[in-house]
């Protein structure tokens, strides 16, 4: 195996690679998610409402409102983790075994993302509150968490300066911030599993609320430590 | 934070992902609205037709006309919508945290069409124009809106000098004829909706044939614009 | 607009975004062909063939032989399609927003195939045979067709000197073989439609097997006429 | 034909728009494996359980288990041939018409792993087992057996140090150990069927755990060899 510059060459086009195969995986989960909301069909608006109307189709419209909101929803989230990835990934020069394979299981929990989206959206209307069904929102917030959970795993072994797949060393204290900042997402998530069961559903779903707070307290944390930091040197 | 070419080079290739990013959703989109037109089964021709055989597939096929017709208009635009970003981002040589945000919304709505298209088409025939239903167009009418608006957000953002996104500032007059030119389609197409509710529908259809002619208009008086500031100079 | 070195780097990458833009729709229509071969499901197994069991199953894939038989062609054709647009872009360095056009357009049937392949293998059983379908088969030879007509476009777009889309001009001899050699296939499948209608649906379906022919014939002759002309200088 | 280094560069442009292409059909193979599980409607399962409530979601999910285990499978497969696809890739620098028609093949059985994994979830409970159904575990295995095949034809006909594929051509030590491996997962899931026919499913089930022992009897034995070869030397 020999080290020179066209080694190098073909390792920047390998890593690429991965990169764009992610990209499409991406692309086409955030696609997908819309194929599960279903157009509502002639004869099935006939069967339920008894004509075709605008009044009908309105409120055909209206109950797909949920599905809707969970489509936002997983857009966005994917969205933002398609640019966590881009950042991420704008740190790394080289990759390994174990980082393909963790961006597989990444990737596997983007991809199942449509199917859990779907599967909330089909129960988000005033069932999932009412009825107080935990079942959909669990398979969701599980979902989530595990693909937070893998991105954690992904920022702790590419900031692992051993690994050597970044450019530069990743300095300890951006390390720690990143790893954080990847771990509160899920773990906001997953708190609202126990609410959920504990108390109501409905206080459960807006437990994500929260997190654009924790992010502002744990950016004010990070700062301080940087400048106290760079005070020292 | 080193401002070298490597990390020019790294930022060219963050922005190409971004664009190649955008390029796979729009490819799905465009692939995808042909999953809306259901192939005619034998089953269904059966049972509406009584038999199988050349002319009740052909009136099968006929029924699919209007569909096929709103998939070829959907086609069209996202096809225009995407040579547009290929030219908008033919003067990006930089993003921002904003940049990556509008283009993730703009990709929501095209996202969206196909299943506005699927909505328009299941209705697209003679029950729209007998029935005068106005739910399916606003909802076809207003995604598209949707991302034509945000389309000249990111002109907007792009062209405004003080973001440093371009190569060299692109200079006001053609700036301004850009953001025009994006804000015309979509405000175009919002007059379908008065048009539809308060006359009629047939008519509000061919309101987008003023398109092309309020194109050419604009062109003329900017071409005007810049040959007096050249005589200026 | 400077005309600069910079400027030619940019064109290139604009032109690489569109051919890349061309093969993710081109990936997306091969693999969204297989979506049109449903899945037996229990259910209909066992409502159709009373029971679930290994001779059902076998009966119930045997029933999807000419579903599989249409979605190998359509993969065999749109493959091809694929390389011959892969050869072609292999002489481009530069585009016009008329070949951006006749992309589309090309890339328009190619998103078409999905359809057309599903309407074709649901009826192309001993149905197309003994009914004499002609209508699905139509329909497919009408959008194969189309495909392979653009394609002569492009080429003759691409072909033509005047347009300056190649590195260096072409020499005539290789452009008419070109261009020759993408008339044949769509004129060999337009030919079965006089065929089906007049004689027999099962004479037209042999009728593709006269391209291999026709092309050594074409490769023959052409290869003839580039000695005759290399001999003259 | 000139051979200067701008054709060079065309052809590895050539080559990349060719891998970028089998990415994005690997990258929709792999999204739309999940499009084969059915999101549990509400009509269906109030029709199949009598209501909506948090114990009938459970068990409509836990219906759904054996589909999601082939899911997993099939990811993990076509994970596992995209990294071999990458890896194998990493070695050419060069095409010619067979690679491109050898590679349409593998991808050709990328694209039918959606298809077989659907047919062999719908049937991979209690029934698979109980009933004895060979025929959807005979349908998976030789899509799988076709993929391997191909993919070890790829492999010869790569590292044919004839075709002048790669940048330097491989030692055959590496090339005969490429191969094998290649054979090892095909012909393990190969053996599944006359086990399957003979015995019983439920051993067959299991003859895939065998892989990962014999890959590393394989490894062993080619190290040696390579020590043998280096010691000569």
């Amino acid at each position: 195996m020999k080290n020179n510059s066209e080694n190098e060459l073909r390792k920047v086009f390998q890593l690429e690679r991965m990169i764009l195969f992610s990209d499409a995986v991406f692309a086409i989960a955030i696609t997908v998610l819309v194929i599960g909301i279903k157009i509502p069909e002639k004869e099935e608006v006939i069967k339920t409402y008894g004509n075709i109307s605008n009044h009908t189709l309105s409120v055909a419209l209206k109950e797909l409102i949920p599905k809707f909101f969970g489509f936002i929803i997983s857009f966005l989230l994917i969205g933002l983790y398609w640019s966590v990835h881009h950042r991420m990934f704008g740190f790394v020069n080289n990759y390994d075994s174990r980082l393909l394979f963790l961006n597989l299981v990444f990737l596997f929990f983007v991809v199942l993302m449509p199917f859990s989206t779907g599967f909330y959206g089909e129960y988000a209307g005033s069932e999932l509150l009412e009825k107080q069904l935990v079942v959909p929102l669990t398979f969701y917030v599980l979902n989530f968490c595990c693909l937070g959970f893998v991105n954690y795993l992904m920022w702790r072994h590419i900031t692992n300066p051993g690994n050597k797949l970044t450019d530069y060393p990743i300095d300890p204290v951006t390390a720690r911030y990143a790893k954080f900042r990847s771990l509160i997402i899920p773990s906001v998530f997953l708190i609202m599993l126990p609410v959920a069961y504990l108390t109501n559903v409905i206080i459960a779903v807006y437990i994500p609320l929260l997190i654009p707070l924790l992010m502002k307290i744990l950016k004010k944390y990070f700062i301080k430590q940087q400048v106290r930091l760079s005070n020292k040197h």
